[in-house]
This record gives C-alpha cells, structure tokens and sequence, in this order.
C-alpha cells in the first residue's frame, strides 16, 4: 500500500512559517517536524529559546504522529483519574502530553506532525496553526495544479 | 555572538557563600553550579547530607538554566491540571520540579544556575539566596571597576 | 566571562551549504547543528536518509563539541587498547566514536559543532568541510567588515 | 562495626591540591572526589576543559572506589579477550577503564577515590598523584598529632 508522508519541502515550509509567527508574536521557540514514521526530519531553535524546550519539542511532534491527536487533547486522558493516565511513561518517555503537538493531516491521514515549546500554551497553537494553515493552502494549490 | 557565562571563580563564589549560609543554619545540604550550557561547573556535598541529594542538586541547577526560572515556578507549571504537567518526563528525566534551582542571571541574560538539595524548600532558598546576594553584590562591583 | 557561540543564522548557513554539497555529491544525509552547550539548534535530514542516523548526526555534533575535535580523532583514542578505550560509554550514549562530527571553530575557540549522517565516512568528511569552508569565508567577511 | 571515610575537608584538599598541580602543567581538566559510598562529594569543573570529560571525572572516581584500583588497572581486564570484557556495560554504564581514578586508601582501606579528565593520561595520573600525596603527608601529620 501507499502512504503519504510529508517530504523535506514540506518540513521546510511548516519550520519557515512557524519561525515567521513566532518571531512576529515576539516569541522564541522550538520548532520540530517528523514524518509519517514519527521521526524528526528538521527542527529550529530560534536564538534566546530555552534549551530545555528541544526535546519537547521534537517529542510532541513525535508524540501527536504517535497518537494522532494534538498533545493537548492527549493530554485531558492523562491526567490523574483520567483513562490513560500513566501514558506519558510509555514508548521510552517521549510522550508529551501539554499543548504544542499537532498532527500533520492530508485527505484525512496522519502524514506527519509539527511540536512547538517554548511559548505558553496558546502562543504554540497560534504559531504551530499558522504554518499548518500555509500548508493545507500550498497542498490544495498543488492538488489543484495536478489535477 | 557573544554570550555570557558564570566562570569557575563565579562558581567558587557561589558554592562558598552557600555552604556557608547553611552551616549558619544548620542544615547539610548538596549544592552545584551550572554554566550558561547548564553543565556541571563545580559541587559541594556537605558531611551529613544525604547522597541521594546530589543528583537533586546537579539536576535542580540544570532545570533552573534550561527553564530560565526557579524549579519552584516550573513546578507550578507541572502540576496535574496545569498547563505542563508531564514536563518533568522530560530531557532524560533531569528535569526537578520543586523548589531548589535558581537561574543566575547578569544584565538580563541567564548566564548559570545554582542547585540546593537536601533541606526543606525554605531553607533551600535561603542558601540559594544568600548565594546569589553575594554574587550580585560582587558583579556591581565588579562592573563598577570595569567601568 | 564572555564566549563566542554560534547564533540561529549560522546554523542555517551550515545546514544550507552542507545539504547543497549532499545533494551534489548524491548522498541524503542527516545534518545537525549545536551551539556552544552542545544543545541542537537546527536539524535537517533529507528526503531518503536513514532515520536510524539522525540520531548519530545530532550525537556526533554534540560529540564533536563536547571534546572539542572531530569524532574520528575521538574514535582513535577509544580503540580497545587506545588510552580512552570505552569513552563511548560516557555521557549517558551521547557519545559517537566515528567520522561525522566536526567543531566549529573561531579565533581559536570552538563554539559549536556540526555534525552528518548518513553516508560513508568520507562522504560525510566532504559535506561537513563544505559546510565549515563556507562559514569561515562567513566569519572572514564579517570580521573584516566589523574592523 | 565502623569504616574510614573521606570527609568534605579531605575531598577540599585533594581537589584544591589538583588543581593546583593541572594549572602548574597547564592543562584545564575535571576533578572529582567520591567518599566510601562511591558517592560524589565535590567537583570542580577548570574553566575551559571540555564538558564531555565532567562525567568522566566523576565516574573514574566512582570505578577507582567500586573496584579498590585505579581505572587504568581494571581497563587492562576490561579489554577484548580479557577476563573482565564488558564489564564496562555494568552499573548503569558507570564503569570507565581507561586512566584517571585512583583510590584514596588509609590504613590499607579504601576510604573514597579521585577521578580526573580532560588531559591525556600521563598527566591525569601527575595531577592525581599531587592530590593524593598531599593528603597521605595531612593523614600522616594528623595521625601523629592525634597518638
């Protein structure tokens, strides 16, 4: 079978797009992109972001691809009480389970997934939503131009 | 660019006010100092302080650097509920998420961390602090003769 | 004290030359890039490189700054019967004893570290001097501009 | 029934001793001091010695103090075809076997041990064996003093 994952190029175009809003928001954070696998294909830091933010980071990129679902809404299953609490100790630690984990999706497949950390909760969605919505644009712009 | 970072005399400086201030108190505590990469610059475990403080105190300091806040502030983040509960899972499980670890920092920049283990989180920052007063005071100092 | 690191604009540029210098030679690799802390500041792994060696691309760079010479000059040192014979077991695995990661130098300091993955030694050897060559006549220009 | 530590005042000489003797030779390096336990008492980190070797330091000392001799000996069994190959993978990756850690030994016990990196292994063993003469001519002189 065929999966689609996202290439490079797309990487590139969700990292430049992300750094843009940040820098525009007057924000400095991580930002990572995995594939289809789960695994990180390209990654910024901007200067004056936290070191400590790296990993998280690449892993909730990793962690929204694993679970298909942005981290935020992974994480209301974790909490103490909650049906999967305890999840964030599973696949090596690198769960994360707090707002900034997006999955990357195409004709209603997971193809990827970009993490933001660094800003509060809200500046990562605002940054990880601008870079998701320049890329569902150039998508439609390029099914178009194939079709 | 230039950056700025604690070097080994800051370090002393630290290490041998706060040693002090919890002799005064009358509390053994593990203390360490990181640099601006958040590595291990120098340690002091006191006779009679638990040895499963020490990696406390190392990992106090380089979660107080790679956060740019007290561990006591990233705690508050931590909790079940709160907006980064799980971020203690992260960066190979060095992250410490109570009181203890302070940022040092110099014209704005965070420029090392300083960590305390081994007392209850008041006397932790009493040490700390007394640290850190001193280390300002010797900076203006110091700044005034350059200037 | 102050030090010299390389900022997010450096790191671009080394990323950006090295993956040109891949994609001549027809080789997809993984290319990291560290600051001064070691800590990865940018990461691009191209369309058909292994996962399996970003990875050792965002080691070897830690690697290279954090014994300040290139990951094949460490591997020398860790032979069995070689004075540092098992140094590749520090650092909690971080540790890459072959080519691939180089520092980054400047007037004499390292200030950070590039390293490749992802194809043979030589290869990597080829992509990463490209890389370094570039920054320099960077740094030549800057600095003479700066005088 | 009671065992022969170092305390801190020990750990603070041998570490002041060697550093001393590593600014004479002009080499910036780690120095660590474990107590009976194998447990870190102090550390100092020289300014530009590379970070990779901080780990290093505190666990040759940690070796020298698990195994009663110094890394290098232990190495000799730890290489391909000896008697004790691998046993650099145990205690959690612990182990280092090349040169640098040394046992302080009092009375014919093995009371804490030093651990130094960051030079090459000659110069390790000049540095440690300042430090660790320097304390047996206090022990002595505190001995008598004490009959």
């Amino acid at each position: 079978m065929r999966i689609e994952t996202l290439a490079l190029a797309d990487a590139k175009l969700l990292l430049t797009v992300a750094e843009q809003k940040a820098a525009e928001i007057g924000r400095a954070v991580n930002i990572a992109v995995v594939d289809a696998g789960g695994h990180l294909m390209a990654h910024v830091r901007m200067d004056g972001a936290w070191f400590g933010t790296t990993d998280l980071a690449i892993n909730k990129a990793f962690t929204a691809r694993a679970f298909q679902m942005p981290t935020e809404a992974l994480g209301r299953y974790a909490q103490p009480g909650a049906e999967a609490y305890g999840i964030q100790h599973s696949n090596n630690g690198r769960v994360v389970i707090f707002a900034g984990g997006f999955p990357v999706e195409h004709d209603g497949a997971s193809i990827g997934a970009i993490g933001v950390a660094g800003g509060i909760g809200d500046e990562d969605a605002v940054i990880a939503g601008a870079a998701l919505a320049a890329f569902a644009r150039h998508r439609k712009e390029h099914d178009r131009g194939a079709s």
